[in-house]
C-alpha cells in the first residue's frame, strides 16, 4: 500500500530512522559500557519495545503500570516501573504483574515501601524494589543519603520486598557525590546495591560516570540522541514521525488550512508546532482544535486543496500520546500498522 | 460504588452540574428564540449528546467524519460538520454516512464541492451542504459575499448536492453585513438560504442578532455558558469535569506529586493547569509526563502518600480528549461510566 491510499490525518513512522536510532543508542550504550534499559513512555508500542530489547536493551522502562501491562501482554519481561505504587487497585494489579514477569519498582516512602510490602505477603510474592532519589530534579524521590539510607533500612526488613538499590533522574556529574554517599552508606551498613539506575536521553556518559549499573533512555527512539529542541533540529534525518496530513482549504494566497490541529499535534509553547518536509518554508503558526493554520507566504509552490504534506511535529512523544494507530512506513510503502497499545494507560 | 474505590487518575463528570449545565443553555436559546445544534466536540461521548438532543437540541455538530460516524452508530440523527470532506476515502465514507442518517456539510472551494458532488452521484445520494463563511476568524470560509455567492451558483449547479445556505464561527455582530449581503445576493438571485448556523459558546444573542437559523455551542456543556478563561472561573457549580488523583510522594513539607501530569491533564499556558478541589491553596506549579508538581507551602493541611484530590482541569475538552472514559458521578457515587467514543477520530 502506498502512503498516498492513507486517509488523513495519520501518524507515520519512517521505519529506516526508526531502526537507525534504535540501534545507534544500543551501539553507543555497549561502546560507553552502560548496560541500556530502554524507557517505552515515548512509543507506547509493543512492537518497538521488541525491536528496542533484540537490538541490544536489557529491558524496558514503563512509567505506568498500565503502560507495562501492555507491555507484558505483548510477551516482553524485565520491566522497571520507576514510579511509586500506591493504592489497593494498582497494588494488586502490581502483584498480578509480578508473577507473570520480572519487574522492580521505585519507591520513595515508607508509606509506598509498606503498601507494596503487604499486598505482596498477602498475594505470596516477592518484589523487587529499589529507592528513587531526588538529585535535584525535584519530582519524586528522597532528598539526601541519609533519608535514602533510612528508607533502605525500612525497606530491607519489610515481607514481600526483595532491596535492589537505587535510581535517579536524570543522570548527571552534579548527582555523582549524592549517589557514591547513598551507596557507600548503604554497603557499609551491608544492605547490598545490584541496581544503580540512571536516565535520560543524552545523559548515557553521565549514567556511567557517575556509577550507574544501566541508564534508561526514551526519546531517543523518535528524536535520535539528542532531544529535539526547536525547529531547526526538525530534519527527516534524525526524526522518525510525520504526520501526514491534507490541505482542506486554500483562502488566500498567503494561508492553507491543513486537517490536522491540536488534537492530531501536541502544540504547545514552544511553536512553530512542526516542520513541513516539502516545503520547509511553509510554516505552520496557529491551531484550532482539528484544523492547521500555515503561513505560505514564503513559498513559491501554489497549494491546492487536497494536496497532501508530511509534517514533523515537534513534541514527538506527546504527538503520539493523541494517537490510537502508527503507520510504519519505508520510502512511501505502508510496511506496518502498530496499535499505541500504551496510550490512555495513565492509570 | 463510591470513588473512592475507582483506580486513578480517573476523569469524572459530576452529572448534576452537566444536566444543569445542559438544560441551562436549552432555556437559555429557547427564550432568545434562537435553534440550538449543540457541538459534541468538547466531549465526545454518544450518551451526553444524545442528552442535549433530549434536552431541547436540534442536532448535534461533529468537527470530523469520524466523530459523526460514532454518533450516527449511537443512533444520533442530523448532524453538521463544518468541515470541508477532502479526498477519496473520507468522500466514501461521508456517501454511507449519509445514506443512514441526516448529514449536512461545509464547504468553502469549488474543488471540495465537486468532490462531493462526483461521490455523491456515483454512489447515488445527494448531499446537503453549506458555505463556510470567514467572517474574520481567518481559519477556513469564502473571503467576501461576492466568493460565497460565486461558490453558491457553482454548488446549486452540481448534481449529488443540496444547497441550504452558509455558516460562520464565531456569530459576533461585526459578521452581520457579510451574512447580510451574502444571503441578499443568494436570494436575489433565487438561489434559496435555508440554513444560516452560527456558534460559540456565549454567542448565542450575537447569533440571533445576524440573522442565524442556529446557533452551535460546545464548551458549554463542561464550562457553563461562558468559557473558562482562567484559574477563577474553575469552580465547583460551573465545572463537570474533575481529574480524580492520587497523591504518590511528599518529598518535602512544601511540596507534593500527584499521580497526574501532562498525559492526564492537557497542560499548556496559561497554567495553572487546575483547581484542587479540596484544597483551594494548593497549587499545581508544573507538570511532567506522568507527574503533577503541586506547592502546599500555603496550606495547613499535612498531605499524606495515598490521599486523594479533585482536580478541576483548566483546559475541558483538550483534558477529556487524553482520556477513554468519562465516569458519571453524583455526590461521590458512581452512576454510570461512558466510553469517550469519539476520542481520537481526527480523520
Amino acid at each position: 500500500m502506498h502512503i498516498n491510499d492513507l486517509d488523513t490525518p495519520a501518524l507515520l513512522a519512517d521505519l529506516d530512522v526508526l531502526e537507525k536510532n534504535i540501534s545507534n543508542m544500543a551501539k553507543h550504550c555497549s561502546e560507553i559500557g552502560i548496560p541500556l534499559r530502554v524507557h517505552t513512555k515515548t512509543h507506547k508500542v509493543p512492537e518497538i519495545a521488541k525491536l528496542q530489547v533484540e537490538t541490544g536493551s536489557k529491558g524496558i522502562t514503563c512509567q505506568k503500570l498500565g503502560e507495562a501491562e501492555v507491555m507484558v501482554d505483548a510477551e516482553i519481561d524485565d520491566i522497571l516501573i520507576p514510579y511509586n505504587i500506591v493504592g489497593k487497585p494498582k497494588l494488586q494489579r502490581l502483584t498480578d504483574l509480578v508473577k507473570r514477569a520480572k519487574v522492580i519498582v521505585a519507591l520513595d516512602s515508607e508509606e509506598t515501601a509498606s503498601g507494596i510490602s503487604q499486598q505482596a505477603t498477602a498475594d505470596g510474592c516477592v518484589i523487587p524494589v529499589i529507592v528513587e532519589l531526588d538529585t535535584g530534579s525535584r519530582r519524586c524521590g528522597v532528598g539526601s543519603p541519609l533519608a535514602a539510607h533510612h528508607l533502605a533500612q525500612k525497606a530491607v526488613k519489610m515481607p514481600g520486598l526483595d532491596f535492589q538499590g537505587v535510581m535517579t533522574y536524570p543522570s548527571n556529574v552534579n548527582a555523582k557525590p549524592f549517589i557514591t554517599e547513598t551507596v557507600n552508606l548503604l554497603r557499609k551498613d551491608g544492605i547490598p546495591v545490584n541496581v544503580i539506575s540512571g536516565g535520560g536521553t543524552g545523559s548515557e556518559i553521565a549514567s556511567k560516570e557517575i556509577g550507574c549499573t544501566e541508564t534508561r533512555s526514551g526519546s531517543y527512539v523518535y528524536e535520535e540522541m539528542t532531544r529535539v529542541g526547536n525547529s531547526e533540529m526538525l530534519s527527516p534525518e534524525r526524526c522518525v514521525l510525520r504526520v501526514l496530513v491534507t490541505v482542506v482549504s486554500t483562502p488566500s494566497s498567503d494561508r492553507i488550512i491543513i486537517d490536522g490541529g491540536q488534537k492530531t499535534f501536541a502544540s504547545y509553547p514552544p511553536t512553530p508546532y512542526g516542520h513541513i518536509i516539502e516545503h520547509p518554508d511553509a510554516k505552520i503558526y496557529g491551531m484550532s482544535v482539528e484544523h492547521g493554520h500555515v503561513d505560505v507566504s514564503g513559498c513559491s509552490h501554489k497549494f491546492r486543496v487536497g494536496e497532501r504534506l508530511s509534517v514533523i511535529p515537534l513534541h514527538q512523544g506527546m504527538t503520539s500520546n493523541l494517537h490510537d494507530e502508527l503507520v510504519g512506513v519505508r520510502i512511501n510503502t505502508v510496511e506496518t500498522k502498530w496499535q499505541i497499545a500504551g496510550r490512555g494507560k495513565v492509570k
